[in-house]
């Protein structure tokens, strides 16, 4: 159902669970593991957003009227309302993309999240790749570039990229769109990125865009289900008569809107900072600490570390009995078992974490 | 996009409105008008189960996981999990059975809810319509069962059928039943028919059968987006398959859980047999009010009532002015002008509005 694409083939060829997510690391463990596994901000939903949410469950009765929170979207990027599509979650973007869209050549661009691979597999479509490489950095160089075949009508890349931490500039992305293409950037975790830089949400020049954008991780809402697409209205319009009929519950349409809000760009833009300056402490501590062959690949930029260990496999379970969970990194496309995705969280809990990993690796090299 | 099958001829053969719903008849009015348009029961969510859901509300940062609420589902009608599927809504329930399974040959039965056809459509099907007749009471008699083309390979009924009220004997909805035919029964309202008499959830003897449910109606959660379908483990597989990655909101899979305890089931059963008191009362005063022309469709079996009446598009609007909200007909296939569906709702509000009724029949016969 795929092939892979030159650049750089995936050496081992074998099926990836496309299907594993980091949730499962966390939630089939008895014990109460300290969660470095999901990118989801910790102690959040935020009270204050909670009690919206919570305001939403007396209208629950009437069916989600979504026109509000499209339309607080549109204003929050700059756009037309035509150009908003709200969906449940970035998951439903995905089936959608894959489903709704005439597609006869996707092109995914790895290491990535693997579930608009999986979406389109689903879908029946024979899904081409392009590996980006780990001596270019993971990054999207000239010759990732042209690596992706002329006549691909569906380009699918991360920004920053799950799960290397990548941030690719966004003229470099853009330099992927043709006429005739559809140029999908998951910017689902581009709000924990200072200032948002690189971000296309909002540019309507770039043809064939379509961004997607999420309130999961920042806001702590994977159990909601939401997200928003931003494409041009003909797209939009594509990708909404696919949609089942009220595609978005009420409480998350309220989240949505509440999360526009002024208040709410700025705690966000706060916790973006506040990520950066947690981050730069976990990547100071993994170089400081630095056992034989632990690589991190930088610059990261997103909210969590992608990195190579050796013996990755038994220091992931020994980091599991001393009470960490950490993502495998076995399961995408380019990568391998040597790799560990590593979610930032604070400092207290860093510093625990970087001792649990100085046992592990001890443990797991005798 | 469809065809009208003979049987009895859709004799205007205009586009319906198919995207046409209850909730705008209400929703697109600054003026708070009394709801007999969509067909969700009064003061409902209960508290006890708005609470259920605001405690969900603590555990948002996690993904959602269905597992708790399946097997719930699947306890509660004597099924094994492998033949129950989580949707968000029956709305969406319509899409993946349009979308993932192998379909060529679609066939609805009309009048009903139109989404299911309206998801078929935009998934590009040819959809074939089978009329039932106002002569036959809208009822599925032996010559419908015989108007259905053999090789059909999808139909699609509701029980109790949204907006006619009729509830098809279980026996003559499985004669519509063959090899290679999947036969799905949109048993939406179900739960509002006392002992749920007619239902064939928990069936495994019938081949094809793909029970749709929903908690939306009788417990008020129209916003959340939660419903089910029951149906052969292949065929939940390969719906599966084309859901989403976590389909359904935490919120709304709190809900499912809480509404299949046995305490929930009791009042949703006490509530079956309040809304049959009330609607034999709305009959009652439109039987006995019975302005020339008005027909009641009888005997009516859901928590709404067809009516036909003269002037309908008058008395429509006569009772808008008059403060009250009632669904148009004409959206629906085999029914036009003359029809409004009524909700049912307590004595105090039924005798307001066939007060009300009786004045805007004046007023539209001037």
């Amino acid at each position: 159902m795929h092939t892979d694409r030159a650049h750089d083939h995936d050496p081992t060829d074998r099926a990836h669970d496309l299907r594993h997510h980091g949730d499962v690391e966390v939630r089939d463990d008895g014990a109460q593991l300290i969660d470095l596994a999901v990118n989801v901000r910790a102690d959040t939903p935020p009270a204050w957003l909670r009690e919206r949410i919570a305001g939403s469950l007396t209208g629950l009765a009437a069916y989600p009227d979504g026109r509000a929170a499209r339309a607080a979207v549109a204003a929050r990027h700059g756009l037309l309302v035509e150009r908003v599509l709200l969906t449940a979650g970035a998951a439903e973007a995905f089936v959608l993309l894959a489903r709704a869209l005439k597609v006869r050549q996707p092109v995914v661009v790895h290491p990535q999240f693997t579930e608009p691979e999986a979406a389109l597999r689903d879908a029946g479509h024979t899904v081409e790749r392009v590996l980006l490489r780990e001596a270019d950095g993971f990054r999207l160089g000239p010759g990732a570039v042209r690596a992706v075949p002329e006549d691909a009508d569906l380009v699918v890349i991360g920004n920053p990229t799950n799960p290397t931490s990548v941030l690719h500039p966004a003229a470099v992305i853009a330099r992927l769109a043709r006429p005739g293409r559809t140029l999908v950037v998951d910017e689902a975790f581009i709000d924990a990125v200072p200032g948002e830089r690189e971000s296309l949400a909002g540019r309507t020049d770039v043809p064939g865009l379509v961004v997607l954008r999420s309130l999961t991780k920042t806001w702590g809402l994977a159990g909601l289900r939401i997200g928003y697409v931003l494409a041009a209205p003909e797209t939009i319009a594509e990708l909404e008569r696919a949609q089942p009929l009220w595609p978005v519950s009420s409480p998350a349409l309220a989240a949505a809107e509440a999360c526009m809000e002024p208040r709410a760009l700025a705690e966000a833009a706060h916790a973006a900072h506040r990520i950066a300056a947690d981050r730069a402490h976990l990547v100071a501590g993994l170089t400081e600490f630095a056992p034989d062959g632990l690589r991190v690949m930088e610059p990261a930029e997103g909210p969590f570390v992608l990195v190579r260990v050796p013996n990755a496999v038994a220091v992931r379970r020994h980091l599991r009995d001393l009470g960490f969970a950490v993502r495998r990194g076995d399961t995408f496309p380019g990568l391998g078992e040597a790799w560990l995705r590593l979610a930032v969280r604070d400092r207290a809990t860093v510093n625990r974490f970087l001792q649990a990993l100085d046992q592990a690796v001890t443990l797991a090299g005798r």
